[in-house]
């Protein structure tokens, strides 16, 4: 009887993540094939692929317009596509959390005895119910903002259909968006100035990508700072220097580019906007392609950081950055460990940092390479639109249409890599080490 | 009387290498302030900043043609400045491989008694008057070589200088030449077809940029690979990957560039020479600002890879790449500890990869970033001429003469940083730790 379970076909969480998610594509994919899905009936192949693998990894290039392409049943394929890779990221993010939780030093351990219980207890289905429901809670806010203006604008159930997509779209952090009736390909551009979508798409990315187990925390701690653990407090500083010194460089950069037209206010709330959404939403305000090359280089180093863990954000993530800034800080200063907030970080950390960072850059550099030596981009833009596919951001200088077959292949191998290769990567290495550490012989090389 | 001692003035070896070099590249800007170091008498005070700081750091960047604007006088400074520069790395570059060596497993240290306990009777003179006899052997050679083109072209006395000239900065990784006579900033470009220089160059900047501790472990081993140190392995090793890896992608992307009217075989030693001269030589025999865009993306990457340690090169430095893959490869493999050629890595290691990287990447970034709010250059250009300044590898697409002011001060200080920086930064990480470990409790942060 042993026999049986022992020759059962064992996958690894890697591998189930990455099958799983292949299948959610394929499905898609076939999916928007269908003559419903397309106003005019015909989608090629790539294009379905393309969009169902940027729907699904809510990533949100396009080599089409959502809006003039798709029919009504196209949108709902990719709005549900869109839902379930944000939330199925959020999920995933979250129980590896919890096994990382299980880990950790008896001190933490005895603090957050209580909510380990009550997830052991509840069980997956519980904790995804939870993150459903604060999912829809936040989403269904976020639609009722947008609706003030978008039911005014396109009537009732457009104008309603429309409030859900954007909602489900920037919460998710995908990118997506119907606005290209008004222009093609134009995302937020039209919106420059509408405060309240500026900040309720804002509200809507930033909540997405910071991740649950921050909410959670917030949510049982309130503004109680010293309670937070060490996880919320790390990710809580990364994400706002990001964000506003973020917004202040592209506020000097665009000073004589884009911004060199608009008055002050508009200049500040675009800025914050631009700085915001490169990790990792992806819709945009001002023109990408005509940013000056300063945002542009900024940008390309947002979107590598991306969002924050167990989110539905993309990148190495906001603590793989704080984490490489606190040990280069540590080494110069010559201590012996990593420390913030009064707590040392757990040395293991340091390993998966650099596996997280160094595949991620790997990845990147060799697609813009193969990009470059695919097609006559300006390497500026060839490394925006790579570094945009692996952090799943889904902003483009404007090149995404112009790829070929091969290119859009290599942006749709990249898509799927940055965001399930980067999940399961992530959960492998958070497992319990399969293998008994090496007893080689330690010998020291000389670094730098 | 204790008091005396305890009240001297204390400086770290940090503050004692940039004091001495900011020093030299004082003296280097007053020399050649000199009415006789200029052909028309005059050089402004930010040309001769910006060139002492180039030479002594062998950074090869130049505001001016060195060929046309300096007289012999002029050019006889900068080429001791680059000696100075060059031989001052590489025995600093020693003294901190000495102290690592003291630092070393037991079973290692018995293996390399007998060199340490040389070094440790002869001294720090020795050692130095060790590394100059090699390094004037190997120049001497190479302006052998050298003269074999040079003497015929430009006469006996003429063409022994320059011979002699090019062989210091070949071998010093310093990318100085005074080919400006031909045609003004060419470099090597006109013997791109001549493969006596080019492979006499290439040698010289390799021998120069892999360290004195490779030649002194080839030197004793000869050519039994199992008997070198772990050190010696990884640094032949990547050097090798990174060479010919390089050169086979340059080949590729400048198929249609530079190299779509060269005939097969020139195509072969250009692309090597590029791979070779972008870690961290500086001389170019194919123009780089006409170069692909693949290409600048692959020459920004091996300049902020840069040599190896305690040699002329600059950059992270192959060892410091090199971790970062091993790490990398534990990780997802999910192993203890990152292992090759059948030895663990120190664990320390890991900590000084991270600072290094982290440090270099941060200046870099934070460069290009100001030098594109300061001037309109497109983005890759901006990030050549600042990894090129931060990996003292001098390369540039052409837009060095355009800086303004503030970005030429900029630059220099990024050549200095990249040099003395790194290396001082290097010997601090080296040293024993001062500070007693941290003993703040632990906590996890979730990374990726
Ligand atoms: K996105
Ligand atoms: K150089």
């Amino acid at each position: 009887m042993k026999k049986v379970g022992s020759g059962r076909l064992r996958l690894s969480n890697l591998q189930i993540v990455a099958i799983g998610y292949f299948c959610v594509c394929m499905i898609g994919t076939i999916l928007l094939l269908l003559p419903i899905s397309a106003v005019k009936g015909n989608t090629t192949l790539l294009q379905a692929i393309f969009t169902a693998v940027s729907a699904c990894c809510v990533t949100g290039l396009v080599l089409v317009d959502t809006s003039t392409h798709w029919t009504l049943f196209g949108q709902l394929v990719i709005m549900i596509l869109i839902q379930i890779g944000g939330l199925g990221f959020m999920t995933i993010g979250m129980r590896f959390m919890l096994l990382v939780r299980r880990r950790i030093s008896l001190r933490e351990r005895e603090v957050m005895v209580e909510s380990i219980n009550a997830y052991q207890l509840g069980g997956i289905i519980r904790l995804t119910q939870e993150i459903v429901t604060g999912t829809l809670i936040v989403e269904g806010i976020g639609a009722a903002l947008l609706a003030i203006r978008f039911i005014p604008e396109f009537g009732l159930t457009k104008g309603l259909f429309y409030s859900v997509f954007h909602a489900v779209s920037a919460f998710c952090n995908a990118g997506f968006d119907l606005m290209g009736i008004k222009e093609p390909f134009c995302s937020l551009v039209p919106y420059a100035n509408d405060f309240l979508i500026n900040f309720t798409v804002m509200a809507l990315i930033i909540i997405g990508g910071i991740g649950f187990f921050i909410w959670e925390d917030l949510y049982k701690h309130g503004l109680q700072w010293k309670r937070y653990y060490l996880h919320t407090k790390v990710v809580l500083a990364t994400t706002g220097i990001l964000i506003f010194g973020g917004a202040l460089l592209f506020f000097i950069f665009e000073r004589s580019a884009t911004g060199a037209e608009m008055p002050m206010k508009e200049r500040m709330v675009s800025a914050l906007f631009q700085s915001v959404t490169c990790r990792t939403a992806g819709f945009n305000t001002i023109d990408t392609g005509s940013m000056s090359e300063g945002s542009k280089l900024l940008s390309i180093l947002l979107m590598f950081i991306g969002g924050s863990p167990g989110s539905t954000a993309g990148g190495i993530k906001t603590t793989t950055c704080a984490a490489f800034v606190l040990y280069m800080i540590s080494g110069v200063r010559r201590e012996g460990s990593a420390t913030v907030f009064g707590r040392s970080l757990m040395p293991d950390a340091l390993g998966r940092a650099i596996s997280i960072f160094t595949i991620n850059l790997g990845v990147v550099l060799i697609g813009a390479l193969i990009l470059c030596a695919l097609q006559p981009f300006s390497g500026i833009d060839a490394m925006f639109e790579v570094f945009s596919a692996m952090g799943t951001v889904g902003l483009s200088t404007g090149i995404t249409r112009q790829l070929t077959a091969a290119s859009a292949g290599v942006i749709t191998l990249v898509m799927f890599l940055g965001r399930v290769g980067s999940v399961s990567l992530a959960s492998a290495l958070l497992e319990k080490k399969a293998k008994p550490p090496v007893t080689l012989p330690t010998e020291k090389i000389i670094i730098g």
